[in-house]
């Protein structure tokens, strides 16, 4: 499995205005794209990929969960995703509750997911300056990926990943957003699956 | 400069529904994300970037250009994107002609697009088949990559294109959407132009 994690820190907690992610929204249109780039490949879907959302712009924080080997009628652009995010918010359980094939919300602050993530999963924190990821790929054993939206992570999150991250990794000196670091990250464990098969 | 260029097979020539980009405008979704991804960074566009689209989807066809080095008030959202292209079909012009900074219009079928654009890139045919990217991308000069969406590029625009290429080249035995297969170009001549700066 590969994971992802993905920070939205004005991203709204309640049903939203679909013909506004980028304003009103809090910019779920990068939530979005970070859900297709995750997901989709061309004609089809990763179905050993999960990703997490945790939308930060309201009180509670909520989180989303979508599996790629569990959803049906997905596609890539940002208005059906968007749509399948609005219906999950519907949903203000405690504990996760799926939405639709594959999608799941639960009210969640950032402690408890990442407690329920290392159960699952080895952490990895993308930051800028941190290892490169090209020296470590052959050493990942069902990693999942923390990244931030457009704002980062705040300083009280990324001392919760540090401590749990098994390294901090780095793509490139380029900064790339979130949706594009997803695919990179992607790119370079296909890379290495595909030399050594 | 590097330059793009993405077939649309049945994306539309006249202005369309903004709200239905998959469906009734022809996956224009795909021409708006492949726009996203050849211009925009974190907090920033590449200004040393240029795309073409060539839309194939009504008679005639109609190719639109966009400049990294000219947007303004562009947003990486589908959205956003999709308003702009709609506003550039709204003009006819058989020549270029500007719709908002940096968009451009004009009608156009494949030979006269390839044969204005030899004269400032030289061509690369991205297809699953090719040499890969890795080992050539030093001796890239003013490339322009070419690509088609999800259906690829028909037998005769393949045919044209094959004349004009430099090389065939191939990123992945894993079969990218296109505008993943435009950030992975970038990420590799990214990679490149860092390491020897």
């Amino acid at each position: 499995m590969r994971g992802f994690l993905v920070i939205g820190n004005k991203a709204v907690t309640e049903p939203f205005n679909i013909n506004d992610l980028p304003g009103s929204a809090g910019r779920m249109d990068i939530m979005c794209r970070c859900i297709a780039q995750a997901l989709f490949i061309s004609h089809g879907v990763r179905k050993d990929v999960e990703i997490y959302l945790l939308l930060c712009g309201g009180t509670p924080f909520r989180a989303v969960r979508v599996c790629g080997g569990e959803i049906r009628n997905m596609a890539p652009d940002e208005r059906n995703i968007a749509g399948l995010i609005r219906k999950a918010l519907k949903n203000s359980s405690r504990r996760w509750k799926r939405s639709s094939p594959g999608i799941y919300t639960a009210t969640m602050d950032f402690d408890e997911l990442i407690n329920e993530l290392i159960m699952k999963y080895s952490i990895y924190y993308l930051r800028e300056d941190g290892e490169k990821i090209q020296n470590v790929v052959s050493d990942l054993r069902n990693p999942l990926f923390v990244l931030g939206d457009h704002l980062g992570l705040s300083h009280e999150m990324e001392k919760v990943v540090l401590k749990h991250a098994e390294k901090v990794l780095s793509l490139s000196k380029v900064s790339y957003q979130a949706d594009q670091c997803i695919l990179i990250t992607h790119y370079e464990l296909d890379k290495f699956e595909h030399e050594i098969m």
